[in-house]
């Protein structure tokens, strides 16, 4: 029997599913153990890539392909409408664009990041100038094309590839409500701390081997499975995402800073329990995606931040740092090592940023991103405007364009729209957190024996066994009971940060 | 201007190599760094590559294409016209074959691949026996689809994938002049060797971290470019190969052994300049991939074994082996550590044979597989017909067939008509080096302070910058005179294990 229009749709779907998995790979291998030579050619290798991917997943065949699946969907399970709504979503973003553009933003992206790391190594943004303006030229491109196509804005057409569905009128909205909170939030928290126990902080330098075998005891007991995965040391977190049994962490060790990477090695890990928990049924499907950036980041932040900073994580934490790092003296008290993990200080990196600060870091990012998409903003213009919104939001200002506007790569990687989720992923996250504790107190108990199988259990069911199967919306609205709001992370960040007394933390 | 036909080509060829070249760098990953639960994924994750590159290598635009370049091909020059030679070759090859057939054998290999490990492991054959049945009968498939097609033999179909124009009727003649020759120098060099100084044999453990170190700076002193690849640690040796400024080597090392692992990296390295060496102009085309297996292996064997065992070089590398690794006692004396490089025994395993022992062990797979493929020997019969053929050819016999017709990985990966090329390699390893000594005698002076340079450079112009403009025979008569014979590996190897008098060997 012939295969229908939907069964080949979903044969050559997974094909191109593994052309991104190898396209990942590729720059997981650039990342970690390419020799510095072969910079050029993995970027011809990336384009080469890019350009079948793009040739196979647009061409004519394709969409008459689509159009017979559709007209007969009635045909389909539930799963499968999902699947064949998805794989329409995939085409547009792909057939809106000229494939020439597409490969032209691969390549300079290559480029660009190059650029970026010399630039924020010698602190010059001049470096980083030119390729960044046609960046942001082929940006412009891009979202306009694809706007028509989906019906949009050009900002929002950007955001759809990373967040599907993403509205600005709802961001701004969820971003305003922060925006107007949090710099208050910071205060009152300055205020009612001011007075209380300090931190006294701890003199490195910490062996990185050690932190290396120490993150990797610990993820591995926080549920992260090293049979499908592993933990290398990088100059930037992150997790390779689209290899189904293979899906590897990185994170960036210092010497003289044990915090930054056990907080990295527990988000990377909040990241790779989501994708190793896509089923595998589904996962070279489309509807088998994580359902957007919001949802993945949220799944971090949750592991992370909120069960990972939570007083009965920390102190199940505290005492295996002391043991593990420990030297003489107060600053390796437990009180005091706990209380490290718990500082709330607006500072000028978002990545080591605070959970109070973090979504200002972002907001800033949101704006001005839009600001040079639409031209309101030259880039010769980005750093003061830059320097200029840190202060507006969080009261400091950085001194170097280093510390500043060139502190992310994701514009040099072409990622434009992409910078929301993080924030939307933190509002996601204690909405979630909260709606999986009302359902089993079991959760937040257990983290203090470092057990997050309850939480994890509560998230594989509402969330990663769903993929993208509802819309982001829905899914949360589904598994939390309500539509994405800021009151859960508000009472969140209140609770832990004015209300809760720990490890001399708010007592007088 | 609309492109030609052949420019066309070009570009689609650039393409296909890209592709492969992912294929090799997901082979590497997964021999170094995946976790063991990814095979299964990664196996298919090959099969889609190679479905791609299949589609994309053999369809009719292709073919008439090809036909078109073809009947312009006066307006080519001569490396574009040796291009499209092997332009047509390639097509022959992948267009001789059914799709599903090389899909299904890419398929077995990733399974095979696994029961082979678990067949060795527990020395069990039977483990193996299902999957290589399967195996044979595939290539018997492929090879009877491509004799068709090439108006070969099915045997030598097989070998001209990896040794391009071989025929069994050349082959024979050389082989049957090295059967009938090296068993008796064998002989020989252990009659004249009685009564000599023997080895003393050192005793480990030496430190994997140290042999790494001492490797790698080895090899950087050899010529190898860190820039453009790194060294690892595998269970098996092997180069990278289709990264154009990446090409990496694997060594396994073992802690009762440096001397394994050592000669592994030199044999490594003079792959890797090879590979390191090829035109970037045409490094993505067919004209610009090497020449074949046979001229590879060559360059390995020539940098590993003619000059890196002459006694110019052992005695320059004698001492460092001492420093690094030295302990006190007899064994630890100059002489002694110099002569266990050069030690001549008839022995069980391939890839640790002396230079005198190897053809041989080539030769009994050449015979076997050929026996395989014609239905001469059933795959059951096996482990007893290596046996056989080890006693005939070297007088010695495994006592497990782990040691025996377990040992080499080449079949479970789908590789026959493979094997010949290693002892071609050999042969053509000893005449080209016999050519390079003779116009420049610098070559063996240089290696006694361990300067592989006048040899790199000899074998640069005359062997890497060609690559595929010439046919094998036609490269190997250009650099040396004359055709590819047997009287310059005899003579060598007559020259080093009968003739000379070094480092007590010989002397009585």
């Amino acid at each position: 029997m012939a295969r229908s229009a939907y069964e080949e749709l979903e044969s050559r779907y997974e094909v191109l599913s593994r052309l991104s998995s190898m396209a990942a790979l590729l720059r997981w291998d650039s990342a970690i153990f390419m020799p510095p030579g072969a910079t050029v050619d993995r970027s011809d290798d990336l384009v080469a890539l890019e350009t079948i991917r793009h040739h196979l997943g647009s061409n004519q065949e394709h969409a008459c392909l689509l159009a017979e699946a559709e007209s007969r969907s009635e045909q389909l399970n539930s799963w499968q409408r999902a699947n064949l709504k998805e794989m329409r979503r995939l085409w547009m973003h792909d057939s809106a664009v000229d494939p020439e553009l597409a490969r032209a933003i691969v390549k300079l992206s290559g480029k660009l990041v190059a650029d970026w790391k010399q630039a924020r190594k010698d602190n010059n943004f001049l470096v980083f100038l030119p390729g960044m303006e046609i960046m942001v030229t082929l940006q412009r491109e891009i979202a306009e094309a694809k706007a028509d196509y989906l019906g949009v804005t050009p900002y929002e057409a950007l955001m759809d590839a990373y967040e599907p569905g993403a509205r600005c009128s709802q961001i701004d909205v969820l971003f305003d409500e922060l925006a107007a909170y949090l710099p208050d939030l910071l205060n009152r928290v300055a205020e009612r701390n001011s007075g209380c126990a300090g931190n006294t902080p701890v003199r490195g330098p910490f062996d990185i081997s050690s932190q290396i075998k120490f993150c990797t005891q610990l993820v591995r007991e926080i549920g992260y499975d090293f049979d499908r995965g592993r933990l290398d040391q990088s100059d930037q977190a992150f997790t390779l995402v689209g290899l189904r049994d293979d899906v590897r962490i990185a994170v960036r060790f210092c010497e003289d800073d044990f915090s930054c990477s056990i907080t990295a090695a527990i988000h990377e890990t909040g990241h790779a329990i989501y994708e190793l928990g896509r089923p595998a049924r589904w996962y070279h499907q489309p509807v088998g995606r994580s359902r957007g950036g919001s949802i993945h980041e949220s799944q971090a932040l949750m592991y992370a931040m909120i069960a990972g900073r939570s007083r009965e994580f920390i102190s199940y934490l505290a005492p295996l740092v002391i043991e593990a790092f420990g030297g003489a003296g107060p600053a390796w008290e437990l009180p005091n090592i706990a209380r490290s993990f718990l500082q709330v200080k607006p500072s000028l990196i978002r990545v080591n940023a605070d959970e109070i600060s973090y979504p200002l870091h972002v907001i800033l990012r949101y704006r001005l991103e839009q600001a040079l998409l639409n031209g309101d903003l030259s880039v010769c213009d980005l750093p003061g405007a830059w320097n200029d919104g840190m202060v507006e939001l969080l009261g400091v200002a950085p001194d170097s364009d280093a510390q500043g506007c060139l502190q992310d790569v994701h514009w040099s990687r072409g990622l434009f729209g992409y910078f929301p989720v993080y924030a939307l992923g933190a509002l996601t996250a204690a909405q979630l957190y909260q709606a999986a504790c009302a359902s089993s107190p079991d959760i937040q108990l257990k983290l203090s024996c470092g057990d997050f199988s309850p939480l994890t259990s509560w998230v594989r069911k509402n969330i990663h066994k769903q993929v993208s199967r509802y819309d982001t919306n829905e899914l949360i609205a589904r598994a939390s009971g309500n539509p994405l709001g800021t009151e859960a992370l508000k009472t969140h960040l209140k609770q832990r940060y004015l209300h809760e007394t720990v490890f001399g933390i708010g007592e007088k």
